[in-house]
């Protein structure tokens, strides 16, 4: 099995599954390709997420704003999964958990003179009726198709166990491992940030549910908020602050886009307090 | 051949999807994951006209405002299909019509807790970097992932014929039986309403197209609009009402938005009535 | 192996699915179903850049603004593909792709009558609860579920070789063979146009790459722009000139939209000429 998650919109990924289709029986499986565009921290939030649920497989993740530059092309085996994308450290949360506490977790430089070429299907001796070939050769600005794809479909059939024996990889460290932010716990206060936001609007911060844990009411960002455990705790569009499907506090409305109501996006500093007595 | 449908977007139903393939050799197939969010009734018409055209399959179907109340989660059997998903009607419509006017149509209820386990691939003995562990046992929020995706699973492999040996299923009767509103036809006067509108803004309504025969135009809410059999019937930007490819009449703009030029909405009152002599 | 490719959105795509599957084993790839609206163009150059990637398949394409009309539905055979869509053109680049110089390249008309009923999963003798079955017999707006699909499952099924076989096919020209316009080359000067605008709001011109080789500036429209290898090329935020995936020349913003930057869309004229000395 191999996943395909990227920041590419359509119909890119559909040349990547074309290039594996041809190397490959694998089943593919989307885990998503409208990620933020370009945003390697966010996309590696989701993908340790999501990840995780899967069976072992081969997990081809291309968010690759150094697309072209001298960053280097990785796979990463992380427990019975492995990895294949930039070294842009967006695949190394994801990695951590696949790994485990137990389970290995190694590095392996691509070498992407080693993959050979990509072979459109065609026969063209003569530039076609648009004076051109389709590209010979890589290209510099899609990786996804000419590196990552025929090297996850490698992966992928070599099988996990024999990976070594593929000789346009090497052993390596890698040159970016993205740490996602933790949430500071100080008495009964907790500061963090917004590490996403999904579709339905839902504030996902990285402080632990367990901080919520025991209170009708918060303070989040200084404004009293009833906690619930579900959306329907409160109102259709009222606030609340629940434990999301992540194990993180959430702020969110119910039916309604917590984004919009708590003015918070990606990145922004999220303060999580008791509510003094008498307030609220 | 398991399908899902959802208003998850992205990238939710990627977890249930690997839920789904930590249980199941089962082909998936996306209906859609856009659809209007909590929207069950919009949800429940496009289901009734999209799954009667699959071969027997089971239909995971999560658009569930109330994830996490008292809600029941069900099991229906609906001619040679099952369909699992929330009591709140969603699921109905679709059934009806996978049953047919001869086929057995049967509710069953989850029993949750006899699901067993959701369980992430990781071993973490300790919490991550990020100071937890993923969430162990099912979120309050996310039960596309910890209830449905899991039923589906076990729901597929069973078997339609034997599902009443999974141990977790009951037999029950429904909390909501949604049914979708119909026009009232009298004379030659339609009164019905918007269902939906689709991606080309194809306002689509409840009135049924044999309202439309033998007429070359129509008044639509008081105004004189032509009848087409095809949108090309008018010019490109044209406004006019035609039977759509579920039957109904559908009040639409040549290669452009029905329901911009006709100001409509779900929801919205149609009235769809003979052009005065002398008129238009 | 089918491939499908639409402007349909969701949940229309899923309808294609179910009659697909109603008849067929083959493995199931979506392209694209959000190119844009009825917009033949601009889906004959992604579908001839993106389908030579896939091994030998069945590529199902509906992009049909002339749906319920008499222009006809056709099969293509390309060297070791088949196309199946409407004869408007929007198969015919990614066709003469397929086929080579070499290869065959052999148009059929589908005889629509020939190819039989749809039959939706019901068995209502009776119109259900809304007063009406589902619709029996062909649409005239949804060809795509009602003729392309099942001719596409077919076409699959009885293999490329012996596509005559099928009664409902018969050899035939197309009524239109669209070809993609293309750049003139000019001393140094290039006079071309957008092609297309990918989702990262890369403007796609049909200037071939090679007009670009040993230059490091050139005047776009009139304006001096850096010529890059990668988007790294230039700062953040920074407009360039590249060869794009494709091998033509693009013209974009180092993580930010080309399209805005340049103020281009889809048909509009693009220079590209040497910079003068003492300019820039």
């Amino acid at each position: 099995m191999i996943t395909l998650a990227s920041d590419f919109g359509t119909p890119y990924p559909a040349a990547m599954k074309g290039v594996l289709l041809q190397r490959t029986d694998a089943r593919l499986v989307d885990v998503a390709h409208d990620f933020p565009r370009q945003n390697v921290r966010t996309t590696a939030f989701w993908l340790g997420e999501v990840l995780p649920y899967f069976p072992p497989a081969t997990h081809l993740v291309v968010v690759d704003p150094g697309v072209g530059t001298d960053r280097n092309a990785i796979v990463v085996r992380a427990g019975d999964h492995t990895l294949v994308g930039p070294d842009n450290g967006v695949l190394l949360p994801a990695a951590r958990r696949l790994a485990g506490d137990a389970g290995r977790l190694e590095h392996y430089l691509i070498d992407e003179d080693g993959l050979g070429p990509i072979e459109p299907t065609t026969n063209q001796s003569e530039p076609d009726s648009r004076g051109q070939h389709l590209p010979q050769g890589r290209s510099k600005t899609f990786h996804g198709r000419d590196v990552f794809a025929p090297a996850a479909a490698a992966v992928h059939d070599i099988g996990i166990e024999t990976l070594e024996s593929l000789e346009w990889l090497e052993s390596t460290t890698v040159d970016v491992d993205l740490k996602l932010p933790t949430a500071t716990l100080e008495d009964e206060r907790a500061v963090g940030e917004v590490l996403a936001v999904d579709g339905f609007g839902n504030v996902i911060t990285n402080v632990p549910g367990s901080a919520l844990e025991d209170r009708a009411r918060v303070r989040a960002n200084g404004e009293p908020v009833p906690v619930g455990e579900t959306f329907a705790a409160v109102s259709v569009g009222e606030r609340l602050v629940t434990v999301g499907s992540h194990g993180y506090a959430e702020l969110d409305v119910n039916q309604g886009r917590g984004d919009e109501a708590f003015g918070l996006q990606p990145g922004d500093r999220v303060v999580l307090e008791p509510v003094p007595s008498g307030d609220g």
